[in-house]
C-alpha cells in the first residue's frame, strides 16, 4: 500500500520538507534502505546516512533538516513516527466476519455478529466473544472464558476456563492462558496437589507471545495489566501480577506470586524468583536471575557472566569454585604485607 | 463450598478446638487472610499472625494452642491439612461421561463409556481411553496411544503414538509427548537423522504442565515415573527417566538419556546435561547448569552468579575473563612475599 | 524388520567380516547391547568392549579388526554406518494418501492427491501442500503458506499465513511458525506495536522440535536454510537468519536480525543476542550467552558458571559482586610489595 511522502505527513499529522509527490512503499533500516523506502534518523551518530542512504526519503529530527537534501519529514520523534507510517504502509490483517461452519460453537456461548471465527475452532458454554474479535482455527476457548471486543487470537491458541482477556489485545499461537499452577505440598513421599482456584485476567492493548503460557492464580487471579507485552516462550507462574506497559523479552520464566511494577524492561532469558515485587521503571538486562525484590524505580539490575573463547573460558570458569579462597587469601596477604612493612618501617 | 470448622475437621480426621460451628469458606496466606477463611501456621516464626490475623480459623501445631484464640485444627502438619482442606472448599472440576459429536474418534479406537471428550479432540487409530478420563477440546491422542483411568488431558495436548499416560494424572494444555529425540550423525557436511523408535511411558498420579515437551525415546522409552510433577516449559529429551515423586520447576531442560533419582527437588531453569545420573532426594536450585553425575543422595547443587545493580555488575563481570590470572597473581604475591619475609627474618 | 549382518553390509555398501547370516534385530549402545542388536565401536578407548559386548555383531574401524571376535562390519565411518543400519531397521513411519473427511480445506487450497492429511487438520484459503507429505491432527496450515513434498507436519503444528516449509522436513507438535515478531516503539508510556510483514522461509530437509517457534520476520523474511535442525522449545526471533546444516540444542534463544552461519553446533540454553553475526563452523557450549558477534570461523564459545554444593557454591558466589575490588586488590598488593622489595633491596 504505496502512499506519497505529503499524505504520509497529513496522516501522522507532521511537517515535511521537499518534494511530497515522492513515493514510499516499504519502511527500512537506514543502513540498507532502498529506493521506494523511508528510514529514519533519530541518533546524530548516523548522521554519515544523509548523504550515502538509498531511501527515497527520511524521517528526521529538526536539527538535521539544514544537511538533509531528501525529501524529509521533520518531527522531533522519528522513531515513532517510522512506527506510524509503518502500521500505514503495512496495515494489520483484517478478518471478514462470520463463524466457519466447521467451528464447534457451543449453544450456551455468546459470540458476537462481527465476530470472525475459524475452521476448527471451539468455543465452550458460557463463553463470550466481543465484537470484531478473531478465533483462530484450533483455537479453544473454555466454559465461562471470555474475550473483549477487536482482540485477535490466533491459531491453536487455548484460554481456560473463566480466564479473560480485554479488548485490542492480540494472543499468539500456542499460548496458553489459565493452566493450573504449580504448587504441592508433600505428605510423606508424595506430592499432594493445591487446587488452582483463580483465573487469568488479561487486560486491554496486551500482546502474548507463541507458546507462553500463564498460569490461573491458586487464589488470587494472575493479573496483566493493560499494554503489557509478553514475547514468546514465557512462563507466567500462578498468582503473578504484571503492571501496565511492562515489556517482557522471550524465554524469561517468572515464579508465583511475584508483582512486576509498571513499564517494567525485562530481557530475555530471564529468571524471577516466587514472592519478589519489582518497582516501576526497573530495567533487567538479558539472562538475570531475579532472586530478591527491586525496590527503587527506574534502577537496572544484571547477572550472567561474559562469553569468552571456551580455551580462556573454562581456565577462568574453574577459578569461580576457588574464588571464596582466593578472597581469603588476598586478605591474608595484605595482613602480612602489613605486619612486614612495619617490621621494615621500624627497621629504619 | 462452604464449611464449618467442625465439619473440616472431620473430613480430615484431625481435632480441633474453639467454635466448631466456625463457617469456613477459603483458604488463606496466614498474613493477607480475611473473614471467612482458613490459613495455616507451621513455622513458630509467624506466631505473630496468631493474634494479627483476620481469618476466621487456623490450622496450627499443638506448641500454638495455648496462644491461639482463635477456632483452630490442632495437627502436627499444618501445611497438609490445609492442602487437604483446599481439597474440599475447591474440589476438582468434574467432567460428565460422553463423546462430543464434533470429536475425531478412530472405529479402532477404544474409549471407555465414561469418558468424556471433548469437540474437536482427535483419538486415532487402536488409541484407549481408560475409565473416568477426559480429553480436551481439540486434544490429539494417536495411533496406538493409550491413556489410562481419572486422568485429565487438557485442550490442544498431543500425546504421540504408541506413547501411555498412567491413572490419575494430569496433562495441561500445549504439553506434547512423544516427538522424536534430537539425533544425528554428521555425513560431510549433511546430518543424519537417528530413528527414534521408542516411546514415552508416564506413570500414575503424574502431573505435566503446560508448554511442556517429552522426546520419545532413541530406542529405550523415555520414563516419567509415578507421582512426578512437572512444570510448564519443560524440555524432557529422548530416553531419559525421571523417578517417583520428583519435582521440577518450570524452563528446566533435561538433555539425552539422563537419569534423574527419586524424590529430587530441582529449582526452575535448570540445565542438565546428557548421560548424566543424578541420586535420590537431590535438590538443585534454580538456574543451576548440571554438568557431571551428582551420586550422593539428599545433596544439594547450585551454579549460577548473584544479581547486582547492572553498573557494578559490569565491572565484577568482566574481571570474569581475568580470573585466571587473578589466581595466579595471588600465588606469584605469596611467593615473593614469602621470599622477602624470609629475607627480613634473617636481616634481624 | 531384522536383517542379516550380510544384507545390511549390502544395504550400505560396506564390507563384512564373520557370519553373514548373522541375524540383527535392532542397534544399541556398546556399553548396554544385548544379543540380536549391532553395536558401533569408532573410538580405539573402547576396544575393550570388542570381548566383552553382548552385541552380536559389531560396526568397527579397520585398525580393530583384528582383535574383532564378531561378526562385524569394517568402515572408516561406524557411527554413520550405525545411523544407516538404525534407519534400515526402524524405517521413518509411511502415511497412506488421502484427506480424512474431518480434516477441513478450504476451496482454493492446493493439496496433492498423494498427501495425507488428518482428522482436524486445517488447510486454510491459497495454501499448497506438496507430494507425499503429512498433515496431522490438529494442524494449521494457514492461508498462503505452503508445505513441500515429503515433509511431515506433526499434529498441532501451526504454520503462519505466507510462511513456506521446503521438502523432507519434519515439523514436531506444538511448533508455531510464523507469529508476530515481537517489535515495539514507546509513546510516552504505550507500547506502539511495529508491523511485522514479513514471513518465515524454512527450506529443505529441515527439522523443527516440538514447541519451538519461528516468528515472521519484521521486513525481511526470516529463514531456516536447507539441513538445518533445531531441538526443542527453541525461540526464533523475527528476521533471524540460521546457515545451512547448523545445529541448535533444545531451550535456546535467538533474538531478531541475528545471522548464524553454516554448520554451527550451538549448546542448549544458549541466549543470543539481537543484531549479531556469527561465522560459520562455530561451536557454542550449553547455557553461552552470546553478547557479541563471532567472526572467526571454527572457534568455540561459552560462558556459564561451574556447578557446585550449594554451601560452597553460595561462598564463592558472593565474592562474584566483589571481583572488581578483589582486582583492585590484587594490584595494590603488588605495587607495595614492589616499593617494599626495592626498599629492602637498597638496604643490603
Amino acid at each position: 500500500m504505496s502512499h506519497t511522502l505529503a499524505e504520509l505527513a497529513g496522516l501522522t499529522a507532521t511537517e515535511f520538507t521537499g518534494d511530497g509527490s515522492c513515493v514510499v512503499e516499504t519502511v527500512a533500516d537506514i543502513a540498507t534502505a532502498e529506493a521506494g523506502s523511508i528510514a529514519f534518523i533519530s541518533d546524530l551518530k548516523y548522521r554519515k546516512y544523509l548523504s550515502e542512504t538509498a531511501a527515497s526519503a527520511l524521517i528526521i529530527s529538526p536539527e538535521l533538516q539544514a544537511e538533509c537534501h531528501l525529501p524529509a519529514i521533520i518531527t522531533a520523534e522519528p522513531r515513532l513516527v517510522y512506527a506510524r507510517i509503518a502500521n500505514i504502509l503495512f496495515p494489520a490483517e483484517t478478518y471478514a466476519a462470520g463463524i466457519s461452519p466447521h467451528a464447534h460453537i457451543a449453544d450456551s456461548a455468546t459470540v458476537s455478529a462481527t465476530a470472525c471465527i475459524e475452521a476448527g475452532a471451539v468455543i465452550a458454554d458460557k463463553a463470550v466473544i466481543g465484537d470484531n474479535s478473531y478465533i483462530g482455527a484450533c483455537a479453544v476457548i473454555e466454559h465461562h472464558a471470555s474475550i473483549g471486543s477487536n482482540t485477535v487470537i490466533h491459531a491453536s491458541v487455548t484460554v481456560g476456563h473463566h480466564c479473560s482477556v480485554g479488548d485490542d489485545s492480540i494472543l499468539h499461537s500456542g499460548a496458553v492462558l489459565g493452566a493450573d499452577g504449580f504448587g504441592f505440598v508433600r505428605d510423606g513421599s508424595h506430592n499432594i496437589k493445591i487446587p488452582q482456584a483463580g483465573a487469568v485476567r488479561v487486560g486491554n492493548d496486551v500482546e502474548i507471545g507463541a507458546c507462553t503460557s500463564i498460569d490461573r492464580g491458586a487464589l488470587e487471579d494472575t493479573v496483566i495489566c493493560d499494554g503489557v507485552k509478553l514475547d514468546n516462550q514465557i512462563q507466567v507462574a500462578h498468582s503473578v501480577h504484571i503492571g501496565a506497559n511492562t515489556i517482557i523479552s522471550a524465554a524469561t520464566a517468572i515464579a508465583g506470586s511475584t508483582r512486576i511494577g509498571e513499564n517494567c524492561m525485562i530481557g530475555g532469558c530471564t529468571g524471577i524468583r516466587e514472592h519478589i515485587e519489582i518497582a516501576d521503571n526497573v530495567m533487567i538486562t538479558a539472562r538475570t536471575l531475579v532472586t530478591h525484590s527491586i525496590t527503587r524505580p527506574g534502577s537496572s539490575y544484571s547477572s550472567s557472566t561474559p562469553m569468552d573463547e571456551t580455551a580462556s573460558w573454562r581456565k577462568n570458569s574453574a577459578r569461580f569454585r576457588q574464588l571464596d579462597k582466593m578472597a581469603r587469601r588476598i586478605t591474608e596477604l595484605e595482613k602480612q604485607l602489613k605486619k612486614l612493612t612495619a617490621a621494615s618501617d621500624n627497621a629504619k
